[in-house]
């Protein structure tokens, strides 16, 4: 068996190509990283590599994870700016025997003296979302914008190795040097190639609070299926913010265990993610709660064209 | 009830100050933040705040977190240079809606705008280190050094509040923006106020891998005792390091309960700990293994004689 899943549509792409590595048996760590690379390369994703949404500074800051589940190596970096692929950098670090999760200019140091290329990530659009968007708050607080859509991915190979990656510009208007969960360990990711592998998008100041990949990794291991461990853990971790705090930030996580069964869960609306396994071509679904229950759909043509049209759409300066 | 427990002797005056503060009814979190204030600002010891030794490039970059066990709320600092008390940055920055974990420049603008005073953290005596390890190690690669002795602390106040804190230099000549687990949630610390709350100090690297602060809570959640809670989740997880990696790193947590029971675990030999509750003056201990459980032993005069005399003996460059 090989499968690998994915936070949002905008994976889908990245899978496909995965997707044919590992039909050939290949490495759960090459199929993983080049899936990654695929979004952070594509310029009109606005939360992940270039053409990411810059910080309130107008630096796109950018934060990635690795982990290997044979060996539990994690490589990491966070706030890094200017290389274009930070999935990379990260994987890179996963195989240093310390020093492996690494941020701001001691990450850019390390990329450079590895030899990895510089790049100027913010892209014109970019540019123009952050100049709108600061006239539009020209008489409030420049806050951090909602949005926050994290790729973070879970892979299965043939060998039985899996692997867990993400990577994001995190929040649009963020304060330099804001570091969210998509770099820290069993929050953003978490994978034990012995149970499965979990990931995670959303408000990752929330998500830190509960350590929920790091949760459903274990509920998986206790024997629960990829689709009962996310609900449990998304559920429950829902619950405790709202009952502490008020509210409860966004969550998504996307899970898979060992024999390629997945699951899914979110507490928003309208939650899609990509997947395919030996059994299933690349496909988007779309998720929505039904009475407590999170049921997937496969996403409909005319979404999937209307996604595409409205990230390609020409952008006017205000 | 109250009570204070902290990784290593180190950690005792401060757990004495915080101790009286807890005894007159005084705040969790105010408890805690001059318990890891006093251990910054003691320039003897060589792993925390000043006096703290410097990473390759000879700059004491440090790592602190602070986290709120009524609200979840969680500040965090990594690898930020040159001022005091970064665990009174992470504590106001626990306090921001969003961008609560800041690195590097980013950090330290963030402080500095708050009204932090910048200060060198670089001691005389951290420089003699900093040569003297230079000169030993000209014709090997420099390796980070195998001292890593975070302080962190969980604490419990009168009111039921629970706070937990950590604060680091980190691993001596790491790379430049080498972030550990003391600022990473669920690794270096978590607290819930319904249950108790744990922290770390050893190689960051490998409990990071883990999660262990997290499963420590999460297994006192559970039912279980603090002692045999850490117990377990340091055995269970020095085992799984040792079999996927045929090694695992140095990891020693302490923990309490929201009763004031506390508990214990290390995989090395002379682990010292401070703990302070309502029935219990402040005390150092010594843990040592005997039949695969960890055994605390009051530390004698001598010791803490011996301890305090090597801490501040005159330092010769070589």
């Amino acid at each position: 068996m090989w499968g690998i899943i994915a936070t949002w549509r905008m994976a889908v792409e990245g899978i496909g190509k995965a997707s044919e590595m590992l039909k050939a048996e290949g490495d759960a760590g090459d199929a993983i990283e080049t899936a990654i690379k695929e979004v952070e390369d594509f310029p009109y994703y606005k939360s992940v590599g270039y053409g990411g949404l810059p910080n309130e500074e107008m630096e796109v800051e950018l934060d990635a994870a690795y982990m290997d589940g044979d060996t539990l190596d994690i490589g990491a970096v966070g706030a890094i700016k200017d290389f274009a692929n930070p999935i990379s950098i990260a994987r890179r670090l996963s195989r240093e025997s310390v020093n492996n999760f690494l941020v701001g200019e001691g990450a850019e140091k390390f990329a450079h003296r590895e030899g990895f290329e510089r790049k100027n990530m913010l892209s014109d659009r970019a540019k123009i979302h952050y100049r709108n968007r600061v006239k539009e708050v020209q008489e409030q607080e420049i806050k951090p914008y909602s949005g926050h859509d994290t790729v973070g991915m879970v892979c299965l190979d043939t060998h039985g190795k899996m692997t867990a990656a993400t990577s994001t510009s995190g929040l649009f208007m963020k304060k330099k040097g804001r570091v969210g969960d998509s770099p820290v360990s069993g929050s953003g990711f978490y994978v034990d190639s012995m149970v499965g592998g979990a990931t995670a998008t959303g408000l990752g100041e929330d998500v830190m609070k509960g350590c929920v990949s790091y949760e459903i990794v274990r509920l998986m291991k206790e024997g629960m299926h990829p689709q009962a461990a996310c609900e449990k853990a998304v559920q429950m971790f829902d619950e405790t913010l709202r009952r502490r705090r008020g509210k409860a930030g966004d969550m998504s996580l996307v899970a898979m265990n060992n024999k390629g069964e997945w699951g899914v869960a979110t507490n928003i609306e309208g939650f899609s993610f990509a997947v395919a396994t030996a059994d299933q071509e690349p496909i988007v679904y779309l998720t929505k709660q039904v009475d407590g229950k999170c049921v997937h759909e496969v996403a409909s043509q005319e979404w999937l064209d209307n996604y595409m049209k409205t990230r390609t759409a020409p952008l006017v300066e205000k």
